[in-house]
C-alpha cells in the first residue's frame, strides 16, 4: 500500500459467517481503525458475475424483463448471470447470451469490471458487449423465466437517461457500446 | 401488473430475517414460481444511498479516496452515504457533500436512481451532480478515514473507461456528468 494512503487503512482482526448461502455469505468482521479504534463491517461475500449487451449489426440490442425479489418487480436489463466457480468472466457472459437470449456472437467486448456497493458487498460485475449475433435457441436453467424484448441502442440510451433504465450494470453496458459505437 | 408479463411472476409465501444488521439485513424467502414450484430468495435488504458528483467551473470534480472492506482495498469514488431514516435522496447527497469534501452547492441535479445488484440486494443509489462550489470545511463523522481528491472531469471520463475506476455510481455520476455538460 502506498505511504501516502496510510491514514486509511484498517486491518482486520477477526471475520464470522453469519449466514452461509448460495448466492451469497453474510459476515461481520472487527476491525482496527486508522486512529487504532475498533469497528464492526457487516459485508456480503458474492463470487461475481458476468453481464453482456448483444448488439445486432443494424444496432438493434436484446435485453431480459424478469421478476427481481429484492424489488417485487420486473426489471428490464442486459442478460447477466452470476459466475460458477471458477468460471472465466468472458465464458460466463457467453454462456448467459446463450442461455437467456438464444445467440452465439461473433465477438465479445470486455468493458471491465462495476463494483455493486464497495460498502458492503465484494460483487464485481464483468461487462461486455456482443456483436455479429446469430440465432441458435434460448437455454434457461428451470426455474428461470424471463422475456427477451429487442430494443434500439439509441432508445436504450434515452432509456438510461430518463429513468426507464435504473439497473446499473445495465446503464453502463449501455453508455459504454453507445460511446464505442459512436451513438 | 401488465397481462402480458404474467408468465414472469412469483409469489412471496415466507420471509425470514437471518441478519439484522446495522447496513443491511439478510433474509431468505420461499417463493412460488411461475410454474407453480417451490424456490429460495436470498436477499440483502438495504434503505439505499445517495451520492454526488461536485464539478466545479472550471471542470474538475471532488472524489474521494477511502479504504473499502469487502476489497481491502483503498478505492476512488464520489463522495457518498447511506440515507438516514426518512431521509430524502438529494439531502442526503448535500450532507454527504458537506461532510466527506467540506463543499456546499448553488445547485444539485437529479440523475435518478441506479440499482446496485437487482438479483439479490434491495439497494438504491441516488446519483447527482453538484455545481456551484462553495468551500466551508470537512465535517466527518467519527471513524470516517478519507482523502479528498481533485481530477479533471475529462481525465475521470477516461479512467471509467480504461478501468482506473470500477465502482458503479461513479462511473455512472461521470457519464451522466460528461453528456450534461457536453465532454
Amino acid at each position: 500500500m502506498e505511504e501516502k494512503y496510510r491514514n486509511l487503512i484498517e486491518t482486520t482482526e477477526t471475520s464470522e459467517v453469519i449466514f452461509h448461502g448460495k448466492v451469497f455469505d453474510t459476515i461481520v468482521k472487527t476491525v482496527t481503525l486508522a486512529d487504532g479504534k475498533s469497528a464492526k463491517r457487516e459485508i456480503v461475500v458474492h463470487r461475481g458475475g458476468a453481464c453482456v449487451l448483444p448488439v445486432d449489426d443494424d444496432l438493434n440490442c436484446y435485453m431480459v424483463r424478469q421478476f427481481r425479489s429484492p424489488f417485487e418487480k420486473i426489471i428490464l436489463e442486459v442478460p447477466a448471470g452470476k459466475l460458477e466457480e471458477g468460471e472465466q468472466p468472458l465464458v460466463c457472459a457467453e454462456r448467459e447470451l446463450l442461455e437467456e437470449t438464444g445467440f452465439v456472437a461473433d465477438e465479445i467486448i470486455e468493458f471491465g469490471p462495476m463494483i455493486a456497493s464497495p460498502g458492503y458487498d465484494s460483487e464485481l460485475i464483468w461487462l461486455h458487449m456482443a456483436t455479429g449475433l446469430t440465432k441458435v435457441g434460448q437455454r434457461l436453467d428451470e426455474g428461470e423465466f424471463l422475456n427477451v424484448e429487442k430494443i434500439p441502442l439509441k432508445e436504450l440510451l434515452a432509456m438510461a437517461e430518463d429513468g426507464r433504465i435504473s439497473d446499473s450494470k445495465t446503464q453502463l453496458c449501455i453508455y459504454k457500446a453507445a460511446g464505442r459505437l459512436g451513438i
